[in-house]
């Protein structure tokens, strides 16, 4: 058994009854799952039947932590979200780092598990054991950095961490975000479906320390990552000063950096407006996520015109693309108060900027005109046209209702061809790295289990040029397949499920994050995991994920990328010409499936596989 | 000696030379000043030579709490904050409740004194008896609300309480207030001088309970008081549910409510779409000062348009007033996301909303052009004029630094007889009541320390038409220097000293108010102060206050109202064809100087009347 890390206990809160209980965690779910994403997703596979809307009472939400976090492990303060995702209809799990996590563990909890409806607005307090369910009629409507205060007074406590809605999650935005203090569960609209549920926010607070199962190993576990930490040359001296920025300056070099909706990578390259330089000249502090030395998140203020005075905590490099570059934005101040109203609002950064970037290609190519959107201007560089749409959208008032559910839903809505602009994978709009020159990203975003996801498609042989597991040339489909499957399946192992932050494997200890991880376990929880056994657990996750998206109805057709991202070359920069083909794709394919060991013409798991897996329920649910 | 109630120690910050000193509180002190603005008014007088710079080193600030704060007495969570005045050359001195007040006391002080100024952006923590002085720079140019979030996290103590200043403070904007939590120390410009001094916040947390001296009399004088308010028609029923809105209403019907810049009152009333029931329907909830049972601090979220989702607390009466029919706004939203922005800025809601009242009746008469504006058409009822003007004056963008210093100096910038419609009172622009049918009002206004100030120009008598301490017809001269003398001296002793909440006089205990503080003296301090010698408190901040401005100038000229008052009647409503005749207001003028034992013919207050206040030494400093 556990004897550390993990507190034993899952809470389960039924919103429709307002009643909870507690669940023992067993060591076999600990040891096949370890935590975070994993619990979330063999949660979602058990509990939620096919076909359910995912913005209906039926889907569920699971809030897990890791057994590292709260343990005062650097980098591990965080959790995985997982439900059913209303934007894509697959699996829909995004992390966020922060407070919120940790108090969560404080509070002596491996992970809350929300299901049901709740009547009317509401929000769920959790001291501790002691869980309360509160009117939140009031909130409703509240932006959420407001909300979060209002909150933390009514409970009269200052410590309370508090994990939001805005008002975009309560309009059941399919891009809507969830907010703690000032970081996002950003991705795939699992903010609405806490608006679907009534749920304006979960309050938490925590006194209970996290048992260490064993000093010694965990005092060696935790001096190896912070001396591989200080051993990275880029993670203190350019991260914890600068955050992700400097990606803008490095995918621009390269010519890889997306602009004005895809259409113009390489050509428009605003790097002295938005770049590293640019965003550090805004730069006036960081904060850290709970107990981490390294604070990548940077605190910005915008200095001019009608911007003078906005506050961010970022912009992170993926939001710099999807405000910058996506959207053709040449100076830094409109970035930074978008995201800081992105965040307010609860819209997904990523998506609602790739979201107004493919309504400015429209615009531009007078697909859509100037009578539809409420007489605006929506044009590539137009910084108010982001700000109004913005709002618009999170309230969907007029044109912002067309756009409030992302591309996908967009083009579906407009029509008329529009679709061929819209630049997403499965609903998903894509993140801020051109795979036309990056294929293993490219086949990341294809056929990762939550559609085009910088967390779980991230090949950072390709950005970065590290040579781990093995040099890597990014513009060849070769090897992909296998490149791809090691990547995701390190992955879900260690960045989701740990879960960990992305640092640590791309830049702190790629070559040794399951080794790292299986220490960490040792030291913290007592379980013996090996380095296998770790990587392991991530391909598990991978597997039973997809099983997810196959019961759903997801096939290898869906395993796609834009049409625009495999028929138009780049046109110019530093990949000028590349282009990811559909022959291209389809090898990278067969390659990853047959290595998966998943069927290769429907990319569905195989019982072989999944038995393999210790998941044979799963292949008889599947029928396969 | 003083045996509770007091700390006994008085905190001395020198920001030039980065070090701090304890003085002790003297008993002589506290009986003659009570605390609050008494001690500041005692220090102003003695410490700041005349003829200074407000905005130089050589001006003081003193955060004065009283013996109750902090003490759980109701209604006494508050303090006074003093120094010579940018704005008005006068003794500023302005108040302000919420958690920071009584977070001095816990921290062991009486007050604090800040002096000097800092060689660069500085803030400074007092956590009980240590005081560290921190830099700051990073700090300056972000808005209230999030500068206090920053220093929070950076001490890491999510309840230290933080007072500071926005860009409009940092711009040394004549008008800028100090923002604490969603409090405001509003008025005469005080956060400018905290900009001058390179003071971006003060952090306070404390932990030490204020002593009490006879927990009996404790007990009967708080018990005394809370059955006032129990009793009260209106405490309970309405100002804690509904804050101050409803005076909205109230001056309305009676035709004192001021509109488009003083132009229209009783013209333009738009109720429906300002008035207590539409912030009503904006409610959302309340908070409470420390430890306070009312909670008057209504949160109001505004719902639609570019203002949906924007909260606020309150807005007040004042700023229903200044930010709405003062500049013809119709709409309550508009009312709501100016005062939030106000708030953000660090701008007086009064001053700002009543200096764009100014520039839009200047813009409507033709004396300023859309030229001189920055493109932005200055009209009464435009909320984006509103909106745009606020953020433009405080950061001295454009057109926006011809009003950054409130209406007198705006007057001066603009020239072309603009004084004319400039509503001030020695350069403090006016607040929402219009005194050609208050009479009393507009003594008040014509003679407070402070310029025209709601907090020491007010006669509930003539609002609420309370006959104490004697029944009063609004519309005559006759009998008001008396009166008025009646409310300052009251007002000093009682709310400005202790100090105690306005709703203690103007609802809960008006004709016993210094009969409670004589009560609660004796039981927190166990200091014997009569009623009358309460009173008598008053009076000597009142010649005090005055002494300090005579020093400066000031002379029974400045003792007047805008020109307007004296020569235009109300045109329409409930008090149409009133005015405040030159005449009317040199026989009140006359009335209160002879009463005040003041020279009648220069306003100057005797050596007699000095004396007999215990101020012979400032009789030699005036050389009367």
């Amino acid at each position: 058994m556990y004897a550390g890390g993990y507190a034993g206990r899952i809470l389960r809160i039924d919103l429709t009854r307002k009643t909870w209980t507690e669940e023992p965690l067993s060591e076999e779910m600990a040891r096949a799952f370890i935590g975070g994403a994993g619990f979330g997703i063999k949660h979602l596979f058990d509990e939620v039947k096919p076909g359910i809307d995912p913005l209906g009472p039926e889907n569920i939400l699971v809030f897990a932590p890791g057994p590292f976090t709260g343990a005062g492990v650097p980098c591990a303060s965080r959790m995985a979200v997982t439900g059913k995702s209303p934007l894509t209809g697959a699996v829909g799990m995004a992390l966020s780092g922060g407070h919120f996590p940790s108090e969560i563990k404080l509070a002596g909890w491996d992970a809350i598990i929300v299901e049901g409806k709740a009547e009317s607005p509401t929000y769920v307090a959790i001291m501790g054991s002691d869980v309360r369910f509160r009117d939140a009629r009031h909130c409703w409507g509240t932006l959420t950095f407001d909300c979060q205060q209002i909150i933390k007074n009514e409970l009269h406590d200052q410590n309370v961490r508090v994990c939001c809605i805005g008002p975009a999650g309560e309009r059941l935005s399919r891009i809507a975000c969830m907010i703690n203090e000032r970081r996002a569960v950003g991705r795939k609209g699992l903010g609405a479906v806490m608006g679907s549920k009534n749920l304006k926010a979960i309050a938490i607070r925590g006194t209970q320390p996290v048992a260490i199962a064993s000093e010694e190993k965990y005092r060696v576990a935790r001096a190896v990552l912070l001396k591989a930490f200080k051993d990275s040359p880029v993670l203190y001296p350019e991260f914890s000063r600068c955050g992700t920025s400097m990606v803008t300056d490095l995918t621009g070099a390269m010519g890889v950096l997306p602009a004005k909706n895809w259409s113009a990578t390489g050509e428009f390259v605003p790097i002295e407006g938005i770049g590293r330089d640019a965003h550090a000249s805004r730069t006036i502090g960081r904060e850290h996520c709970y107990d981490c030395p390294v604070g990548c998140s940077q605190l910005r203020l915008a200095r001019t015109g009608p911007y003078a005075g906005i506050l961010s905590e970022g912009p992170d490099f993926e939001t710099i693309y999807s405000f910058g570059s996506c959207v053709g934005m040449t100076e830094v101040d409109p970035v930074i108060a978008a995201d800081r109203l992105a965040d307010e609002l609860g819209l997904d950064s990523i998506s609602s900027g790739v979201t107004i970037a493919f309504a400015m290609e429209l615009f531009e190519r007078g697909i859509i005109t100037i009578e539809e959107t409420d007489g605006i201007e929506v044009r590539f560089g137009n910084d108010e046209a982001l700000i109004k749409l913005l709002r618009k959208m999170a309230f969907r008032d007029g044109f912002g209702g067309v756009l409030a559910d992302g591309t996908a839903a967009a083009a579906r809505r407009i029509g008329r061809g529009s679709e061929k602009y819209a630049m997403h994978v499965k609903g998903l709009e894509l993140p801020g790295y051109d795979v036309r020159a990056l294929k293993a990203h490219g086949l990341g975003y294809a056929t990762s289990y939550t559609g085009a996801d910088h967390c779980r498609g991230y090949a950072f042989q390709e950005v970065f040029g590290v040579p781990i597991p093995w040099p890597v040339d990014r513009f060849a489909a070769e090897g992909k397949g296998k490149l791809t499957i090691w990547n995701q399946d390190t992955r879900a192992s260690t960045l989701d499920s740990a879960p960990m932050c992305a640092f640590l494997l791309d830049m702190a200890v790629p070559d040794t994050a399951c080794q790292n991880t299986s220490a960490l376990m040792e030291a913290v929880t007592g379980l013996d995991l090996t380095p296998q056994e770790v990587l392991r657990v991530g391909e598990r996750i991978n597997n039973l994920a997809r099983a997810f998206n196959v019961r759903e109805g997801f096939t290898r057709a869906d395993d796609t990328l834009p049409e625009r991202l495999l028929t138009e070359p780049l046109k110019a920069g530093g990949s000028k010409g590349h282009l990811v083909s559909r022959e291209e794709l389809d090898k990278m394919l067969d390659e990853y499936y047959s290595l998966r060991g998943w069927d290769v013409s429907s990319g569905v798991p195989t019982r072989a596989k999944l038995a393999e897996l210790g998941l044979g329920y799963v292949a008889d649910a599947l029928g396969v």
